[in-house]
C-alpha cells in the first residue's frame, strides 16, 4: 500500500489508478464501500457518510467520492482524526466539534417560498444532537431556526417561542430524560413535530429509552419519532416535508 | 341517573341541565372528560375519541359533545357496544368493523391542490391498522390512496406501485414482523415515510417491538415512526404534512 | 367445613371457635393470612386488603378481622363477588365499581389544619386509578380534591388548576402514555408531586412502562413515583406527607 | 471565533470579554443555556446545574449566572475540571469528591420548627449517592441526619436507628442490589420513605434496575421512588415535604 | 382409538399391547412422551409430570406409566379435567386445588435423622406456590414445615419464626413484589435459603421479574433462586440438600 | 355481498366474476391479499398461508387461490373454523389439530437421493411446533423423520438417536425452557442444526425468550435459529438445505 | 489524616481513638462502613468485603477490621491497588489475580466427614468466576475440587467427570453463553447443582442474561441459580449445604 | 512461581520448559483449557479458539495445541498482542486486523463439486463481521464469494448481485440497523440465507437487538439467524450446509 501511495505521489499513477490499485488490494485492507450516487435522483438527497466506526481513510475516500459526484459531501458523527483525513483530500472541508458534523462544499440551494425547519431542544446537553439536526437540515437546503434550552421544567421558555414555531414547516424537537417536550408541542401547534429522543440522562433513562417511549406515546397527535440521538434522520425527514411545502 | 334521563326525556330538564346533573353525580359514576374543543383552532385538527377502555356511555357522551361543537366526531378502537351507544345519540354515525373506526358527520373538507396520503401495508393482517390510518386521514380532509399486501417478501409488489407513491404528499407504511418495508420505501422515493409498526407476528416479534426497532433503525433516511398499531397517529401526522404541502 | 359452618349457624360454636376450627383445617383450604393489626400503631395507617388474586372468602375474613380490630377496613382491586362475600359479614360495606375500592366503616378522622391531597389525572381512562387514590386518601383521613382530564395535550386545562394545586399538601398526578403531566407539574409548583403511571395506552406504552420511565426521568425536580396503577400506594404516601404538614 | 481568540491571546480582550464575545456568537459554538431564574419563586428551590456531559466552561458560566441571581449555586455530578473552571470565577466554591457536588455560596436558611431529613444508606458503595442527597438537602435548607451502612443483611443496624428515623420529616433510603431496605423501612415507621435505587451491584442488578423494581413493588406502603442514583431528586422531593411540615 | 380401548377392556389386548397400539396411532393423536423411568436411579427423584399444556389423556397416560414403574406419581400445575382423567385410571389419586398438585400413591419414605424443609411465604397470594413447594417436598420424602404470611411489611412475623427456621435443613422462601424476604432471611440464619419469586403483584412487578431480580441480588449471602412460581423446582432442590444432610 | 354470492350460486356470475366483484367491494370488507404466485419460481417453494389473525373467509379465498395456481396449498396456525371455511371450497383439504396445519392437495414430490429432515423435540409440550415443522417439511417435498421427547434432562434419549440424526440432511431441534438440546446436538454431529425455540415454559422463560437466547448463544457451532414457535420457518429453511444436498 | 496515623503509630492515640478520629473526618473522606462482626455467629460465615467500587483505603480498613475480629478476612473483586493497600496493613495477605480474590489469614477449619464442593466450569473464559467460587468455598472451610473446561460442546468431558461429581456435597456449575451445562448436570446426578451464569459471550448473551434465563429454566430439577458472575454467592450457598451434610 | 521465573531469567529453564512448569502449577495461575481434539471427527470441523477475554499466553497455547493435532488452527476476535504471542510459537501464523481472525497453517481442502458460500453485507461498518465469516468459511474448506455494501437503502445494489447469489450453496447475510437485507434476500432466491445481525448502529439498535429481532421475524421464509456479530457461527453453519451439498 505504501508502494502505491509512493508511486502516486511521484506521479507514476493517476489518482484514479491509485484508488483502483488500493481497492484491488481487497476490502479487508481498504474497504471502500459502493457509493450510492443515484440516491440524490431517487430521493432528492445525496448519500451522507455515517463516520462512526469507520477509519479516517474510509471516511476520506467516501467523502471524496461523493464530493466528486455531487460537488458537496456531508459526514456525521465524525471525530478530529477523520476530519484531518478528509481535510487532506478536500481542503474546503469544515468541521463542527459540537455536533461532530463534517461538511465539504456548500449546502444545497435553499428554495424560495419554502417554510423553515425549527430545531428546538430541551437542555444544554441536548445541544450536540440539536446541532446535528440543524446543520444537516441546512446542508439539505432548508432554512433553519434554532431554539435551545426550552425544556418543560421551565414551561414559559416553550410558551415564549410558540408563535415562532407555528411559522415553521416542520419542528424538530430534541429532548432526553422524560421527552415531555414533544407532547406539549404536539398539543400547541399545527406543525408536524419530528421528535428526537436523546441519550441525555442516566439510570432509568436507559440511554434514551425513556424519552423514546415517551415520545412514541405522546398524548397529543402530530408527533413522529426517529432513532435516539438521530439528529441527521430528523433533518432528512423534515427536509422531505419542507421540500413539498409552501410558505403560508 | 335513570331519573335524570327520564326527566330529560320528558322535557323537564334541558339537555344542558341534564348533562350537568349527570356530571354532578360525580366522576366516579359518569366520568365525562373535559372536551378539548379548542384543539381544532390550535392544531388544525379536532379532538378524536380513543374509545378503548371507556364505557359505551363515556364514548357516547364524548362523541356527542364533539359533534355538537364541530359538526363531526371521530372515534378509534371502538367496539360494537360503543357504536350502539353512540348511534342512539347520533343516528348518522357509521362504524367500520375492520378498522374499529366510528365516525359521525362528514369528513373535513379536502383542500384543492394538496397531494394525497398514500397508505401502503405489508400483509392482510396489517389491514385493520392500515384502514384506521386511511379512514382517519380521510376524516382529517386528506385524499387517501390504498396499496395493500405489498410486503417485501414479494418485492415486485412494492416496486410496482413505486411510481404512484412518488406522487403522494406523505406515505404511511404499515408493517409488522420485520418492518422492512419502511427501509425499502425510504430508499426508493423522496416522499416522507411515516412508518407504523404493527403487532402482527408472534414470538420474537414481541407484540410489535421487532418492527418498531427495525423502523427506528431504517438504514434509508426519510422515515419517522409512530407507536405500534397507531394508524390514527400516522394519519394525524400525515395530515399535518399535507396541509402545508402543495401538489407538485 | 360445612360441618363447622352448620354448627356455628346452630350456635354450637362461637364465631371465634368457628374461625379457629376453619383455620385448623389447614391453609390449603381456607388460607387466612396473619393480620398485621400492629401496623396502625407502627405506621399510622391500618393494613389494607389487596383483594386481587384472593378468593371471596379470603377477602371477607381478612376484612372482618381488620374491622373487628380497627372499626374500619379498606380493600382495593376488589370485584363484585368479593364485595358480596364481605357485605354478607359486614353490612355497612360499600363498593365503588369505578375504582374497585371496598370500604367498611367510616374513614379515619380528618385532622384540622392539615392541607388537602389533590388528585389530578390526565384522561378519562386514568379515572379508575385516580379514584383509587382519592378514596384511599380519604379513608386515611385526608381531605381530597379531584381534578380530572387535565392531560398536557390541552395544556390550558393544567394551567387552569395550577393555583388550586398550590394550596395542597401533596399532589397525586395520575397519567399513562407519555406521563408528561408529572414533569410539567413539577416545574410549576412547590408541592411534592407523587406520580402514578398508569397502564393506559397500547403498543410501546408496554403496559405502563413508558410513563413509568418518563416520570422517573422527570426533568423538573420534586417528583417521586409509585408502581404502575398503584393509586393506593400514592395515597398512603401522600397521607404520610400530609400527616406531618400544617396548612400554610 | 479565531479572531476573538487571537485578540484574547494578544491581550486586547480580557478573559471575561472574550468569553462574552464567544457567547454572543450563538449557542452552537459555546452553548450557554437559558437559566431558569424564576424557578425559585415558582417552586421554592433554585435551578441546580447537572454538570455531567457539560464542558467546564458551560458549567462555570451556568454556576456564575445562578450565583449572580440567587447568591448561591449548586452543581451535581461535577468532576475536578469543572470545579477548577467554576472556582476560577467563584472563589468561594467548594467541591466534595465523594458525592461530586459543587457548591458556591451558603446553603439556604434552615427554617425553625421543621423536622430533619434523614439519609440512610445500605452499604459503603452507596455512599456517593447518599452524600449527594445529604448535601443537596442541606443546600435546600434542610437539617440533615446521616445513617450509613444499614443494609438488611445485618438487620440489627437498621433496627438500631429506627427510633431516630421516626423523628424525621422524611427518610431518604439509598440502596442498590435488592433494594430491600425501602420495604423494611416502610413497614416500621410512619415517615414518608423516599427511595433511591443505586447502580451498585453487578450482573442481574442491571445497573440499578433490580433495586428500582424492588422499591417500586415495596410490599409496605409509604414508599415512593426516584430515578436510579438520583440523590439530588430525592433531596429536592424531601425538601418539599419538610418545607410544608412542622416538627411534632 | 375407542376400538383399541374396547379390545383392551375385553382382554383381547394386554395393557402393553394396548399402549403400543395407541402410540402407533401416531404422536399427533396421542402423544405419549418417553417416560424417563431411570431418573429415580440417576438423581434420587422420580420424574414428575408438568401438566400445564398437556391434554387430560396425555397427563393420565404419563401418570399411569410412572405409577406402574415407581408405585407413585406426582403431577404439578394440573387442573380439574386432568385430575378427572387421571382418577379414572388411578383411583387413589388426590388433587389439591390450591396448589394444583396431583398425587397418586404415597409420598416417598421420610428418612430418619434428616432435618425438615421449611416453607415460608410472604402473603396470602403466594400460597399456591408455597403449597406446591410443600407438597412436592413431602412427596420427595421430606418432613415439611409451613410458615405463611410472614412478609417483611410486618417484620415481627418473620422474626417470630426465626428460631424455628434455624432448625431446618433448607428454607424455601416464597415471595412476590419486592422479594425482600429472601435477603432478610439470608442475613438472619445459617440455613441455605432457596428463594422462589412469584408472579404476585402488578405493574412494575412485571409478572415476577421484580422479585426475581431482587432475590438474585440478595445483599445477604446464602440465597439461591429458582424460576418464577416454581415451587416444584425449589422442593426438588431442597430435597437434594436434605437428602445429604443430617439433623444437627 | 350476499347478493354477489347468490348470483354466483345461481350461475349468473362466474367464479372469477364473483371474486372480482367481492374484491371490488373494497378491502375493508373482504380483504383478499395479493397472492405471490411467483414465489415458487423464485424460491422453489410456494407461498404458504399464515392463518392466525385472518377471518375464515380470508383464509379460504387465499387457500383456494394458491390451490388453483399450484394444485396444492398449505396453511399454518389454522383453527377449526378456518378449516371448515376452506373445506367448503376445497373438499380434499386435511387438518391436523395438533399442529394446526391445513393442507389441500398432495405434498410436493420427494426428490430421490436427497437426505431426510430429522425433527427432534424435547418434551410433549413441544409437539405442536415439532409437528408443524414436520408437516411443512413434508409438504415441501422432504422425507421427514420424527424423534420426540428427547430433552437433555434424560440425556440417554438424545444419545440413543444420535446415529440416526447423523444420516439426515438437516436436523430441526425443537425445545423450550433452557433450549439446551440445540447446543448438545451441535457438538455431537456434523449436520446443520436448525433450532426452534418454543414458548413452552413459564416465569423466566418469558414466552420463549429463554430458549431463544440460549440457542443463539449455543456453545457448539453448527446451530442457526428461527423465530419462537416457528416450525414452518424451520421447515422452509431445512427444505432449502436438503434441496441442494445429496445423500452421502 | 497523615497526622492521625502518625500519632497512632507513635502511640499517642489508641487504635480506637485513631479510628474514631479518622471517621470523624467525615464520611466523605474516609467512609468506613459499620462492620457486621456478628454475622459469623448468626450465619456461620463472616462478612466478606466486596471490593469493587471501594477505594483502596476503604478496602484496607474493612479488611483490617474483620481480621482483627475474626483472625481472617476475605475480599472479592479486588484489584492490585486495593491489594497493595491491604498488604500494607496486613502483611500475610495474598492476592489471586485470576479470581481477584484477596485473603488475609488462614481459611476456616475444614470439618471432618463433610463432603467436598465441586466446582465445574464450561470454558477458559469462565475461569475467573470459577476460581472465585473455589477460593471462597475454601475460605469458608470447604474441601474444593475443580473441573475446568467441561462445556457441553464436547459432551464427553462432562460425562468423564460425572462419577466424581456424584461424591460431592454440592456442585457449583459455572457457564456463560447457553448455560446448558446446568441442565445436563441436573439430569445426571443427585447432588444439588448451584448454577452460576457468567457474562462470558457477546451479542445476544446480553452480559449473562442468556445463561441466567437458561439456568432458571433448566429442564432438569435440582438446579438453583445465583447472580451473574457471582462465584462468591455460589460458594457461600454451597458452604451452607455442606455444613449441614455428612459424607455418605 | 517466582522460583520458576527466576530460574528462567537465569537461563536454567528454556522458555518452553518455564511455560510447561507454570502450567503444571494448575489452572488458577495459567489456565490452559482442555482442547476438544475429537471435534473434527464428530462434527467435520476442528475446534476454533475464541480469543476475546483470554490472555495472549492462553491463546498461544491453545493455538499451538490445535495446530499440533490438526496441522492448522484458527482463532477469532484476536488482537495484536495475542497474534504476537501465537506468532512466537507458530511462525506461519497470519492475522487479519479487519476481521481479527488469526490463522496458522493452511485452510482445509476445498472439495470439488461443492457450491460456494456467498457473503453479502450491508454497509462498510459491517465489514469486520463479514470478513470473519468469509475467512472462517474459507478455513473450513469452502469457496467464498464476497459482496459488500449491498444494503437495501440502495436496492439496486442487491438486485444487481441476485443472479450470482443464486449459484451459491448458502448465503451469509450480514447487516446491522434494520436488518432488512435478510428478508429481501429470502424472498428473492431459493438458497438458504444465514443471517448475521451486527451491532452496527446506535440508540434503538440496542447493540444489535434491532436487526436480530428483525431477522428472526423475516417475512420471507428461508432465513435462519445466528448470534449478533457471530461471523464465525454463520460460517460454521454454512460450511455444514455446503459440505452436504452438490453444485447443481
Amino acid at each position: 500500500m505504501d508502494d502505491i501511495l509512493d508511486r502516486f505521489a511521484q506521479g507514476e499513477l493517476t489518482r484514479e489508478q491509485a484508488r483502483k490499485a488500493l481497492v484491488s488490494l481487497g476490502c479487508a485492507q481498504v474497504a471502500v464501500g459502493r457509493l450510492d450516487t443515484g440516491r440524490l435522483e431517487r430521493t432528492g438527497q445525496p448519500e451522507v457518510v455515517f463516520c462512526q466506526g469507520k477509519t479516517p481513510d474510509q471516511v476520506a475516500i467516501a467523502m471524496q467520492g461523493l464530493y466528486a459526484h455531487h460537488g458537496r459531501a456531508l459526514g456525521t458523527r465524525a471525530d478530529a482524526d477523520q476530519f484531518a483525513a478528509v481535510e487532506a483530500l478536500l481542503p474546503d472541508c469544515e468541521y463542527d466539534p459540537v455536533s461532530s458534523v463534517l461538511r465539504a462544499g456548500n449546502t444545497m440551494e435553499t428554495i424560495d417560498g419554502k417554510p423553515a425547519v425549527a430545531v428546538i431542544s430541551a437542555g444544554t446537553a441536548d445541544l450536540p444532537v440539536a446541532e446535528e439536526a440543524a446543520r444537516c437540515a441546512a446542508f439539505l437546503g432548508c432554512r433553519v431556526e434554532r431554539y435551545h434550552d426550552c425544556g418543560v421544567a421551565g414551561l414559559h421558555r416553550l410558551l415564549d417561542v410558540r408563535a415562532d414555531l407555528e411559522q415553521a414547516g416542520a419542528v424538530i424537537a430534541v429532548a432526553g430524560m422524560d421527552g415531555a417536550m414533544a407532547s406539549v408541542l404536539g398539543g400547541l401547534s399545527a406543525v408536524p413535530v419530528v421528535a428526537v429522543p436523546t441519550s441525555v440522562g442516566y439510570g432509568a433513562a436507559f440511554d434514551g429509552l425513556a424519552p423514546l417511549l415517551s415520545m412514541l406515546n405522546a398524548c397529543a397527535p402530530g408527533v413522529a419519532v426517529v432513532n435516539i440521538d438521530n439528529g441527521f434522520g430528523a433533518a432528512a425527514f423534515a427536509a422531505r416535508i419542507v421540500r413539498g411545502a409552501s410558505r403560508e
